[in-house]
């Protein structure tokens, strides 16, 4: 089931406190050429921790390449890449194990599971598991040079002056919440299916595979429903496509129609707050107060941009194959 | 591509002015009774007509049965089910041809499919494909007696009061947005897999099929972004999982926790609107001024509660199936 | 689960007794012509009765368009076909029905389905399915003009002569099974993928599906396993890949090589035999003699190629649209 | 593509003198438990090595395991595990690059990745990737230990007496084919599903999936060919549906029917003969004459039946889950 994708086809692997996490990609155009060098600014940019807000790191990511790379350059077969996990500390999470944290994935894992979920650090469900997306898209976008993805986060705590936000948070002594916008640029027209595979379908579904999303809107988005048609309509100005406007979002009828693609996603608040919380102690039945431990963000939205712009790429690499937009050897 | 689903699985087909539209339905349970008079109260429901603000409709949708029901029971095998198109009228949009409507597919399908598509009414990316959709949606509910799905619209024209929001619409004579909600009670805990197939993930896939949606967000949504974490943690409160609040719309790490899930979505006034537009003629590629002609709905957010439930009931069931909690047999 | 295919995608439905048979194709090239004299003379072909040893019909099948074609062309979304059922015999299949008849689905589907299958002329398992797979095969050869698919019987009953073979089914008043070849020409190098979907795996897969085979091998076939390598191997002669001998099939690697692609598959001779046989009664739980009634082939696999023909283009229609060596839209 | 099932998924990866193979296991049943033990069986029979006629290899594989194990036991999660490529010589393979090898897909891959491929033994189409194969076959069968899966080779160079068929091989000083026969005891009635998803097209097309197989039969398979219908047709007996013979295969209308399972496949002689050659030196353009260096097998058939038993695991496990015969959870 954790696999996504047609053509150019992602499959993520690993836990939080397990031996690494990874990534097996198929369907990377063959003869791309690829190094570490190539990965290392948006795993940074995962990681965080030169913004104020981040988790502070000691060590950054660095990929280790199992297949698919020969020669510095994609077979075109499965490229496998993992991440090493270092740098853990897993003891809390047993004591920690009766009590399973609010927000947290701990008690409808432990159910679906069965109990042998690995449940430290979040196991397979921690947004560690993002490390393997981002590489993924390291890969999609160079794929596509001629496709620019941005995604920036847009306001922090309600606020649109970013640094106002975490001081909130750092005041509070609490985590807050953020919204990304993304903009893509060079999309040929077409791209997507009608109904089930449109365009919004794909890049939602895959959005609402990273941790802690909670909305994501197209163009015009929530605010669409207080707007009068004869407002939303983005007039057709030329033969290209071209729209006065761009309510739409760069979107119609599920197809891409060769203007800016624009859409913004909501990202909770992290639940690991250094706040004391209460929740359900379920060995003892008593309700419990208790903290969490260890280094966490403030706002997990500063990094998921570029997660965003990876899982973005992962749908617009397989939308470009299949409409035969980009070739599968180079 | 036009298929969605795992085990029950969805394919729907047909144009808005061709012989019909319709669907086929796999994975649904050998032996649930299924006849006619199921499935009229929620057709009747997607062609609106006795509300104010949807378009007036002379017949409703009746189901043909071309295959799967065997002695007025589901045989396990795939179920074909067709609605013919009546009442067409066509002509106005060979005329229209030249001038791509502002907000309908007319400009990017032409570009995707080289000038071959149906183009009568939106051809096969027509509102009236859901109607397959609604069908499928009432052999998935009865599929799952003991989950009640429920969706209404609480929101238009930025009006919490509904009338209020039509008489804007009928006062400014043009299309008006609105907001959607949908509850589901009765839900077992860990429906949805981690990551590419978290429910959030299944649900918005197949909740931006339908035609017209800008936005999708979940529990807290998108005020959540505005939130500390320590307000916007649901504390569990019994061994059943049962939270003291319900911002996360009842799904956690992607998998349902047991509580009513919660999600919203936003409606696009229809590009229909009654207002004269402008847009160009790709024939003299001139800017043109126009107006839609016919029958056509002031908002279309009505109409779609029984679409967003029945799109909803599809994903559940293919989930349920999958995790074991209802039976391929009856 | 009953479609197959990535891009050029197929769904059949329908019931031997039921209202009709057909088939939704997905990924159809936009623009392709098509109309119903594209499809007469294979499905006459399906249907037999002119040769000796097949079923005599009264009435030919006859394509029913329901969505997807627009001014006699495809609209690249899905194509719908109906066939609808006449001229049936229901009664004795009501009576039979305590009696699972040997070597057909009645006894597993019964079990599978718990009952609720229609049992009348074998329901949804009936070779009248396959009039659905000839149909789809029509519009994926047509979408390779460049592409040459030919299958025939090379025996039947043991029998290189085929008159001889059927003889032998005539005077023994029983049923016989045969061999069919099947050939290709005008395929590019490098159809298929490693591993999993390698073209002998695909084809291999739907090929399985037609009721009756038993056997397929490709080239040498199981006589490969009493060959020397020295003897097996193909020689490469030229930069184009032509091999001097092709005990390959045409196949290396999972990947066409670009010489002809040649496979045989194994035709089990048709249970309805009209010799007296003996099975269960389940009712009255002994052992019954009794004779199956009505028209059936002698033979059935004189009705097969075309069937073979018709998967054999499904797959390589989906196999050149992955390898883009043909166009979605003309 | 490199991947296969639908609940119990497998994804392979790797190449023969790159770093490691590897595979992702989707869908284990949660609290398996599993240790490295249970691996080394089917890994050295895969290995061969003891056999006369497969190749001598100085070191066992061992798997490493990367994720979805914890506490010894399945977490349900995607399971990664690896084994690593040593004792690796490849300066042959550049020394050889020049003149594709008969039978092997130097020339196919060549073509297909445009040059980009790991040709060095195989690359990715190496049988090496088998070893994640075997790895997914072990977790398969534990996780189905009332079903018996049972190949052998039943023929080697055409010889019943497998002593005299390798002796064949070892005179000629060439290598020789096989067939191998697989029986599977303890299936439910009811596996598969009509159509797409038989049986018989699930296991066809992974058996294809194996490198050196050039055809599949199941039951009577080709030999069905030359029967009569009142011969063929396996008599029910009792009500478990208990047949008389068993031409069949276990297998009725794509459905297991609760008899044995049992298919052959043919194995072709290994194309890394040690007899000397001539094929195409494509830098020269001329025919060259060349012998295959190194370790390679006499028969490869001999180390294919845990392969086999391997895929046929994974095919039935995928099933068992989809029929709801096994549980999610232990």
């Amino acid at each position: 089931m954790n696999s996504f994708g047609k053509i150019f086809k992602v499959q993520i692997f690993g836990e939080s406190h397990g031996n690494c996490v990874g990534v097996v990609i198929d369907g990377v155009t063959a003869g791309l050429p690829l190094n570490e060098e190539d990965f290392l600014s948006d795993l940074v940019r995962r990681q965080g921790g030169i913004q104020k807000g981040t988790t502070p790191r000691k060590e950054i990511d660095v990929p280790i390449f199992k297949s698919g790379i020969f020669k510095d350059k994609a077979t075109g077969t499965p490229l496998t890449i993992l991440f090493e996990n270092n740098n853990i500390q897993s003891e809390v999470y047993d004591k920690q194990r009766s009590i399973p944290r609010p927000g947290h994935v701990d008690f409808t894992a432990n159910k679906k599971f069965g109990g042998y979920e690995d449940y430290r650090g979040g196991g397979h469900f921690s947004a560690r598991l993002t490390t393997g997306l981002v590489a993924a898209g390291v890969v999609a976008k160079k794929m596509m040079p001629e496709i620019n993805i941005n995604a920036v986060v847009v306001e922090i705590a309600g606020e649109r002056d970013l640094e106002k936000g975490i001081q909130k948070a750092i005041n509070e002594k609490d985590t807050v919440g953020g919204i990304i916008e993304c903009k893509v640029l060079g999309l040929p027209i077409g791209l997507g299916e009608p109904y089930f595979d449109s365009l919004e379908s794909l890049l939602a579904h895959i959005l609402f595979s990273i941790p802690a999303i909670k909305g994501v809107e197209f163009g015009s988005g929530f605010n669409a429903a207080k707007m009068f048609g004869s407002e939303h309509n983005d007039a057709i100005e030329n033969k290209e496509g071209k729209t006065s406007s761009n309510f739409a979002g760069g979107i119609v009828g599920g197809l891409s129609n060769g203007n800016e693609l624009v859409f913004r996603i909501a990202v909770k608040p992290a639940s690991s707050t250094p706040k004391e919380q209460e929740s359900l102690n379920w060995e003892t039945n008593t309700m419990e107060k208790f903290s969490i431990q260890g280094r966490h963000d403030l706002c997990v939205a500063l990094r998921a941009p570029v997660i965003v712009e990876a899982v973005t790429a992962i749908v617009l690499a397989d939308c470009m194959l299949l409409e035969q937009k980009i070739q599968r050897v180079l």
